[in-house]
């Protein structure tokens, strides 16, 4: 839009179309007549590269696959599938399912079960313990039954999980016989952070479910939903449809991703946001700015003024996440696969 | 898909990316930052070409208009959130809530109380002895309350409802005072077809709430929910976030719409099916198909010797309805705003 | 209440307290203080007459039984907890569960799949074909799976399924493995009615859960809801906590259920009702009543001119069922466990 | 039950069956014939006696009063009733509901939206900052609206609020326009405790909604679900048979509360259980028992020695709360309007 083009888009890492790379495939392939509902070739190219990314070999059982158009969509459906009725979702206070969806969860029947963050994450230690206490509690049969584990990688606050938690919540989940979930919606960011030791084929293994985030990762929209060999609930597919998830012009998500797994584009789209952010980390620090919390990703949160603030927004579009008292916010800046160095000058020279 | 481009493509009107025109505006605003979750100007654009499309004047009372990804997904949100607990919404038994949207309307709590149709649609007549039996039943209260009446227009057998049949309709249910939902997910192809009398202003006039479908008119995906002034649910933005149904680059949708809305766009799609499928009647009965249900929109219904059938899918990807006995079924043939007189031709050589 | 005991009560099996074996164990224990939530040791007892009444023996597998306080709670509960999100229930389009609860089925997330009934029955070869063109159907799978049958024995109509009938309905059940669920609210007054050649040991073998109705017969409030060994969901005890349906004093319906299984009450209060039935049946027949629906047990649905009715009602309560036409009602005169000869000789003299 | 009634029960307040006066009226009226569905004489009675007793003047519009069978029932259906889809429930993170009743709550679709208690309440300074924020966070419409308020009085640890307590609790809830709930499943306990300042007819004053708990005051069951004038939700009856929560001898309650409201037996009840505790008290304090938290109603809780507990348990039935540490324990004693002085005097002996 006319003069919208002056401002500095930093506020979050969807704010953009999709990754050239996609565009033109959706271009080029935009008038083949394509079958719906997900059955399509695409779709199906997109899957076995999927599988392979994850370490899964062609003799091996595979993973089940299955494209959806968002992430609250991608919670709510994987979380009441995988739930029996008298079951709930173990989550961190600060998890996108137990504040920011708007109750999806609940509204499909099941409650979320919280566990106070640390450092934006679930300490397996403190899973372990709320299922000890649960099953220790002599009423635990009227209560809500802790029935699997949710956790985002990288979490609410761009942190990250080391390989050594993310196994030890699998190993609890496994001790109590209960799925392991990883909302991965910008895990291409968490997959590319400097020091990270956990890789994709590790968390295919250790978790029963996850999903590839598409829309926060260049896509224009999508998520693939991974389930480990056998841990599909039956008929998932019916359920997508049941709850409107099931998109009519299904290839539209397979071919994004089968793009997204060509020639590395989703790990070089994270690689890229990855080192921007850590171009602009510096450069808030050599400002001044004081961040609220630290983490190797694309997401970068700074408390400021509230003056400041106002100062900023005249030409920087940040992302509001809390009042911290009531002269000071906390804000976040987010880059993503399209942010450019001379995005960041402009930036700097403004700061 | 190599070698799939020798079918001729019948199948369905939503087996196509999009409108090159919408293509267009897409790849212009590729890069541009945007506003997610539909608060966009895009959005604001397309809403405001809608409502005027709808002749609602300026300085009126404005309709409320929010955009979902799909037809189902349209559905179970508008429905859920219109009813209250006790009560269930009217719709024929042939509906597309009633049968092929696996339950999505029960999965929110709500029964489908259906009626058998007539020609694919609801009369109302029988919804008005629906509701009178009902309410004159000593026993009412123990059962659920007939609160909205859905229908499609086009049904689903590609029938139109007349304008005197939409205001009878339209009556019953102010009388009864419950909303009258109307399911679009096809409008364009009812709006441009020979001998309606039927208006979008007509039917922003006589129901309650209805749908503008993209998915199936040109767009990628995309439905518009047009309430009249006032008939909005409260807060039915948070419910879409709740069934997962918000779209996070929700300006995707908006620019689609007014894509669909500059220069009408949405009618020439559908004026393009309708004249289409006009020819394409006429060829399939020079050929001697016999017509299952007659309808003047873009999908021809007829029933087939099931070996000439299987003859013709070796070309001709049509769409399954249902079997009608062991040796005959009924298919679809769909055209849209894609189809050419060239894909016409080939298919008459064929036949 | 004054004055009213000079109305002819025949209005339904459930307008009195309880049989007075059943008051006198209650008042007999009114203040033992006895462990809440049906964990005491009257239930203990009143399950295992109850398992021997059905023909298991005390070393063969036990089948699982739960007390709940009411029908439409017990169709609710039982069908939701043995249900998978994707499916829905298949009954009678005349069922108790389609139509008279209120929606509670649908209230917890499915549908009811209706087929029109056969003299209040539900035919197993339309079981099969609805479940053979569910799976013939190409698009099934956005279809909601019929997942379960349900079946009233008695019918809503005072019916009776032969054991052929019965048998039939296991197979197909067995065949799709899928279960099947009998309401037997009335099942006492079926269990006595004269000429049938189905035993509640039929019954236990036959089905895959079903209920001995207590409200109906003879107890203040209660259902037996019966598991075939291996056939309780998960947890059912927690699901009955979630649905608010168990009962604190969960030992009252252990000790009504105790006492009804304790020197055959249940089967004495069923025979009285259906011997008082067939003699009220022969009164009605000899003074130019017409029958709407005949069956055997303990409901009697007759067809009267409304000015007729109007008289009746001067001193005669009956049960309101349907208006056949402007002029004519059908209306249900019912006997029960309390039901007396001097009460037929009044309603005899009065007619 | 044999040797049982050698053990000394203060487990709970519903281990007996029924005060003696309303055992009698149940045995007086057991064979009349009444019509079902609570829409007889018996419960209209016991409404306008409730009516009176919460001070309304027969001139004044009336409070609707509906009977339910227990109180996890009484609070899923009043919630679910009167919130809206995007709506969740403020309570204490220590109240019923969201803990006890096995998800009830979000098994109809809405979030419990906890609070960290105060002395087991709800603090209305912590309500306020809860919904100040809620408003002044910018993404609050992606989030569950907090619409309503739930309270237990007493509390779930027995503690009472205090006149002004209620009041602010009242008057943050109308500032925002949210209706106030207020369990009293031991209602009575709580009136009639030492020192308290609120009456029945200010806790109908200051909430939109709130239940008379029987099960727990002497009756079989039964909880009296009070709305203030104009505050019922349209069709709550309808509501209550779609859980399955309508009683078909709904009569039952109406009796039981009839008595319950005639001649002050609520009240005497209350006061008996809550002096016999106040002796109670005194008996543990004397014998050296810690308090875990003090209150003055019929509930005593206190941290024992687990070796000591297990002691006690060999004569004495206590409710297990909490563990504290792997040697400690939290039990209830609860006394009841049963309890006696020689019940006490076997006790004193034993301790």
């Amino acid at each position: 839009m006319k003069g919208e083009n002056k401002m500095l888009s930093f506020q979050c890492d969807y704010a953009e179309g999709c990754h050239p790379e996609i565009l033109d495939l959706m271009a080029k392939t935009n008038r083949e007549g394509i079958v719906g509902y997900g059955c399509d070739e695409y779709s199906a190219r997109a899957k076995k590269k999927i599988a392979a990314a994850c370490g899964y070999k062609a003799d091996e059982p595979q993973p089940e696959i299955f494209f959806l158009v968002g992430g609250t969509q991608a919670n709510q459906v994987v979380i009441s599938a995988m739930l029996a009725n008298y079951q709930g979702v173990i989550g961190a206070d600060t998890g996108h399912i137990a504040i920011h969806e708007a109750g999806a969860v609940e509204y499909t029947g099941h409650k979320v079960l919280t566990i106070p963050h640390k450092n934006g994450k679930l300490a397996a230690a403190d899973v372990g313990r709320l299922l000890e206490k649960f099953y220790g509690d002599g009423s635990y049969d009227h209560m809500v039954f802790p029935g699997m584990v949710y956790v985002s990688h990288p979490s609410e606050y761009g942190t990250l999980y080391t390989l050594a938690e993310l196994t030890a919540l699998s190993e609890v989940c496994r001790e109590y016989d209960i799925p392991l979930f990883l909302d991965g919606a910008r895990l291409g960011y968490g997959l590319m952070a400097e020091g990270t030791d956990v890789t994709l084929a590790d968390i295919a293994r250790l978790t029963d479910v996850f999903y590839i985030g598409g829309t926060k990762m260049g896509a224009l929209m999508g998520e693939a939903v991974v389930f480990a060999p056998g841990k599909a609930p039956k008929h998932f597919y019916t359920m997508t449809k049941q709850h409107g998830a099931m998109l009519a012009k299904g290839w539209l998500l397979g071919l994004q991703f089968d793009a997204l797994f060509t020639d590395g584009l989703y790990f070089r789209a994270g690689k890229n946001a990855v080192e921007k952010a850590g171009r602009l980390r510096k450069m808030l620090a050599a400002k001044g700015y004081k961040f609220f919390m630290e983490n190797p990703t694309n997401q970068i949160f700074v408390v400021l003024e509230n003056e400041r603030l106002r100062e900023l927004e005249k030409r920087v579009r940040v992302g509001f996440w809390e009042a911290v008292d009531e002269s000071h916010t906390v804000v976040r800046f987010a880059t993503g696969w399209g942010t450019t160095d001379e995005m960041l000058d402009e930036l700097e020279a403004y700061l």
